[in-house]
């Protein structure tokens, strides 16, 4: 019954995309999307809240799991690798601020350097065990998620790929869907392979053409995904931002998911029927034409698969019957159903199959990429923990498999040893795959060994990496990788590695230009020795997160001494002990054994809410406050080792400095190092660089 | 006739190992070695002479060509990186010194950092040209080679490696020994994947332990073959030092690599003879025992291979004859000559080779070993352009079929489906030489990526990942690096990323030690205008490089202004244009339409030798010049981004300073901006800190 099914299908979806998009909108609004923008902020240097906290991990898991449990269009690759962050972050502290525990050990891994290197550890581990590929999880880290990096990290996440992908590995080694089939540890390819190719065939220099074409379309489709999803994004938070009642936002934020089901299941149940069904055909067979008389032979791999479970019902049964000791079926399938019936994983798996040539034909295959194109652009940015890689594989192989069939078309079916055996649409697939991977994330290494750790077929690498560099150029030319655009959407503050401004469509050269054009001044500074109030004012009036601390020289110039930041003077300022009476001179030579508070101390107790510390600093600035009136001396406390450049200093090399060292805070002085500026990484955004470089380039007739 | 043939193979050999080192020892004596360390140097920051000249390129070619030919025992992928970095460095340039021309295009990679940027990509296409292995020579480029990366660099090596693999492809497809064979353009995985191994096994989690064992090794013999290998450097040095005549040292050079062929020719002339010659015996067939009936059968890969060329003739040749379709012999091999007489290819190919678990027995293995472990340490040091890479792999590929072996006279022999047909000392071959090139190299990714592209076997991953690195954690134990070690004994001053200074067995936080611990002093500055003959003085009398240029403040204090370059200034004195009769106030403000020398000019005709430049300063010194007491205004040359730090600024972050950005001079002020230090990174080397930071922490208790 036709309608029955749709309705339990339809129904049991949409229960489980409202639950998953629940948990997001109701309970942990941080745990939505993919988390890979803010991973890559963080670690850039940005502090995002809440994204590595327990509840986050709960929250996404479930969220996750509700969500490609119902058929999504999403993939739980981006999830995983939060999970993987989460837990680097939160284990390699042995404490944890939700459930109020602080274990003695890993003491030494407290500190920002080691927590970032073990979250881009969890990062790598996610993608190892989401894909078993540890060399591609370490290069996808490395290219695309980390801002800093070093050869000893380089090795200590190797190690970490090697134990997430084992452990995985062995998992699946033992158990099937929960049952263990008692083979542990044996490691057969075909299951922890995701994608395993058995049949790899020998690549051609002709193959290249279609390789470059295909990574034409990566590239195009790849910018458009990008493109439409954040008009998605924009148009959303648009119409919520204009809704005034909050649990109206949030009935809709629980709606939509559950609207992306009711299209989905839509799509699944009714348009399979406008194709009719197929007889299963079989191409093994050397002669180098297509071979007829195993079409309904079972020992063909997707025959016996998907004849008793994904095949939809309207299709006929086959009748199976013996003959000698092969199992033959006269069975048909709908080839549309095939696609957006199977999980996702199922359908790489059969877009990928070798000698399988006619499998799917052109209008199946176009329909599905229409449907998966726009509904993976709508479900990626609704309220639920989502990723968008296996997507992205599914729909370049749609592509791929059509630029397959139409080679087919035009030169034949090979099969075997012939110099044309080449065209398999199987293979086009996956080139399809990585082309589209490519064009969205226009990542190079990464992406291509994940691909061959993905299928076992290093044998394309050739022409993978063909396709991949194309859809990058090309996509370059129409937006940026869909991973940044999404950090510009988020408002992170993301320094690139190598600055890139335009104006007037041409990239303007740093070089040209000084440390002194893009500085912000004047810029607010403490003498060594000064009073509580003062500090609680000014920490209280502005909200710059650090401040030059200025010496006075014996001539009576004020000097840029070194740089203190808001969460130190917090914690100075709660340390009523380090007041003093007088005004004294700043010690010139800060003794390790008196230093009244620990650097332990210092780190610890800063995080508090806005409201709370404002309230805190309010006390000393009270008329009624009895220590006021008291001094601190700064000069144990600041950080000497603040970098500071003269005005004159090129712009590029400034940009260098703060992204290459990863600082929050230039300094800038003049001959005689007096502050005369500061650089934070606001300054440096491309829109503020664009704006203030634009202004100058338009009152300096030498650069027209 | 054996001692006819001996006397052929020898006086063959010597011929050519002659030849070869005549190339490097009368012509071109920087084309040597492998010049992988030269190379790191020179992307680290050093100049290092000649290596990038024409000369050196045909130099190395012909030097290497020979001495691969005469069957030494290195390995050609060393050499063929120098040259794809050679070509990268001159083509890039249009421009050539030997052979005088400057073409007009191109001009805007006249600077170091492009350059820099094509030998790296030269590097990594020659990696991939060598291996095949086009993801693996970027990786390999990335990991060990350079000291700058940024991603667009990622992107254009990965474009570069495309190409350059593609090209090897493209000749390995059509030509046999430069035979047309009619194939072009169809890439056949046998021929373009240099070990490809058709049939792997599936991995056991039990194939960990003996990975682990095999790592062991690795890392024992690999910290070993550096040690041994720096010692015979060290002698050979030390004993050709004390020769006064140098026509004799000449001549021992030249000796040198013939001594070593003759070693190596009665090696495999005269030891095979110690052992009998062996039946083939095939493996193949399910039943999990051996399968005896199947021992002649030519259909078995190494078999039909070598019997007919390779085998030595001192075993008997088979008679052959038809039984059906499959063409039988009864002929034998001897396992010993198979190794030691085949190519060095051919003989990794053969360890690799699976499902032949008795095909080398102990003792020829154990024979083989040490022969060429020896061997191979003493011949790349000599004068002839050799790399160790396939070397490696051999001996790595030895030792791990000697694990397998014990694991299968352990456990017996398995084959098909079983549980336990991991045990395949082929695959442990693999997973040896994996080890052995990560005990002596000590990179993951690199090698991991590099083993999976040249066997085209991504089943023993794992296994191959977790052997690199427990090889990389013993060899670490013991000594460093093998190409680092070189880098010492070359005396290349390499920055490392990150500094390890090691006092009394304990790492030294540098983060305890300030700029100014470290920095030389006094330092030789100008003032922004000077005369000429001072500046021809100080350039004579001094060799340092960078000089701080000092300007003078209103109240007449000299403080830090810019850097100006040894050779910047001598380019200045050519132009006797800039000098001024007069001592006038610097231009405040250079405008850049009157900078009387161009930057293009700046850069050129610097390169002159040492001698010459003596004379030419001279000329400005002496008392008969015109223009002895002219003076030169520098502020429109001197470098005002020149970085510099306060003497309290953290000696950890100065060393970041100079590794992460690859300066090569620090100024370090005082408070007021004057100059009271530098740091270079001779300062940084590891000899240097030990000493002065040792110093110290003896003077300060509290370090105790």
């Amino acid at each position: 019954n036709l309608a029955e099914g749709f309705f339990f299908c339809a129904g049991y979806s949409i229960l489980f995309a409202v639950f998953a998009a629940a948990v997001i909108v109701i309970w942990q609004p941080s745990a939505g999307g993919s988390g890979l923008p803010e991973i890559t902020g963080f670690l850039n240097g940005t502090q995002v809240q809440r994204i590595f906290s327990l509840k986050t991990l709960v929250a996404k898991f479930l969220s996750c799991v509700a969500a490609i449990g119902c058929g999504m269009p999403i993939g739980p690759e981006g999830p995983m690798i939060h999970l993987g962050a989460i837990i680097g972050a939160g284990f390699s502290q042995a404490s944890s601020e939700s459930l109020k525990f602080s274990l003695p050990f890993f003491e030494r891994f407290r500190n920002p350097e080691d927590r970032r290197n073990f979250i881009s550890a969890g990062v790598a581990a996610g993608v190892s065990a989401a894909f078993g590929a540890p060399v591609g999880g370490l290069l996808f880290c490395m290219e695309e998620v980390s801002s800093f990096w070093s050869n000893t990290l380089s090795w200590q996440i190797f190690f970490c790929c090697i134990i997430s992908t084992s452990t995985s590995d062995i998992f699946n080694s033992a158990f099937e869907k929960f049952q263990n089939i008692g083979t542990f540890g044996a490691f057969q390819t075909s299951r922890y392979i995701l994608f395993n190719i058995d049949e790899g065939v020998d690549i051609n220099i002709l193959m290249f053409l279609p390789s470059v074409l295909i990574g034409i379309i990566g590239g195009v489709l790849g910018s458009l995904f990008t493109i439409i999803n954040l008009k998605i994004h924009r148009f959303r938070k648009r119409k919520l931002a204009a809704i005034t009642r909050s649990w109206l936002v949030k009935v809709i934020r629980l709606a939509e998911p559950a609207l992306v089901m009711l299209f989905m299941t839509s799509f699944s149940v009714f348009l399979p029927m406008a194709f009719s069904c197929v007889p299963f055909q079989c191409m093994k067979g050397n002669s180098g034409v297509l071979s007829d008389n195993c079409a309904n032979d079972t020992t063909n791999k997707y025959d016996s698969h998907y004849n008793q479970e994904n095949i939809f019902p309207t299709c006929e049964e086959g009748a199976t019957h013996l003959n000698g000791t092969t199992l033959l079926t006269n069975g048909t399938y709908n080839e549309l159903a095939l696609l957006l019936f199977s999980s996702k994983d199922e359908a790489v798996r059969l877009l990928y199959l070798r000698n399988s040539h006619y499998m799917f034909h052109y209008a199946p295959l176009v329909v599905c990429l229409i449907i998966y194109f726009l509904m993976v652009c709508w479900a990626s940015g609704t309220s639920v923990a989502a990723g968008i890689l296996v997507p992205m594989l599914v729909i370049g192989a749609l592509y791929g498999r059509l630029v397959g069939l139409a080679m087919v078309d035009l030169f034949g079916v090979h099969l075997g040893d012939s110099y044309w055996n080449w065209i398999d649409p199987g293979a086009f697939a996956l080139i399809g795959s990585a082309s589209f991977f490519g064009g969205v994330a226009r990542l190079a290494p990464a992406i291509t060994v994940i691909m061959m750790e993905l299928t076992n077929d290093l044998k394309v690498l050739l022409p993978v990496m063909t396709a991949v560099m194309v859809a990058k150029w090309v996509g370059d030319f129409f937006t940026h990788a869909f991973f940044h655009a999404l950090l510009e959407l988020k408002c992170i503050p993301f320094l690139n590695q190598q600055p890139n401004v335009r104006i007037d469509k041409r990239n303007v050269k740093l070089e040209l230009f000084s440390a002194g054009d893009i500085m912000a001044f004047p810029v607010v500074t403490f003498d060594l020795v000064e009073q509580v109030s003062t500090l609680a004012q000014t920490l209280l009036d502005t909200e710059h997160n650090g401040f030059p601390v200025l010496a006075t020289t014996k001539e009576g110039k004020k000097v840029f001494h070194g740089l203190i930041t808001r969460s130190e003077l917090l914690v100075i300022l709660n340390n009523p002990d380090v007041f003093q009476r007088e005004r004294t001179e700043p010690v010139e030579e800060p003794d390790l054994d008196i230093v009244p508070i620990g650097y332990d101390t210092l780190l610890r107790g800063v995080k508090k809410d806005e409201g709370t510390i404002r309230k805190f600093l309010s006390e000393f600035v009270d008329a009624k406050s009895k220590v006021k009136d008291r001094y601190i001396d700064l000069s144990p406390y600041v950080n000497q080792s603040a970098m500071s450049v003269p005005s004159k200093f090129s712009l590029h090399r400034a940009y260098t400095l703060l992204s290459a060292l990863g600082l929050r805070h230039l300094t800038v002085v003049d001959k005689g190092n007096e502050v005369v500026g500061i650089i934070t990484r606001k300054d440096l955004m491309g829109f503020n660089m664009v704006d203030v470089l634009g202004t100058i380039m338009q009152n300096r007739p030498d650069f027209q």
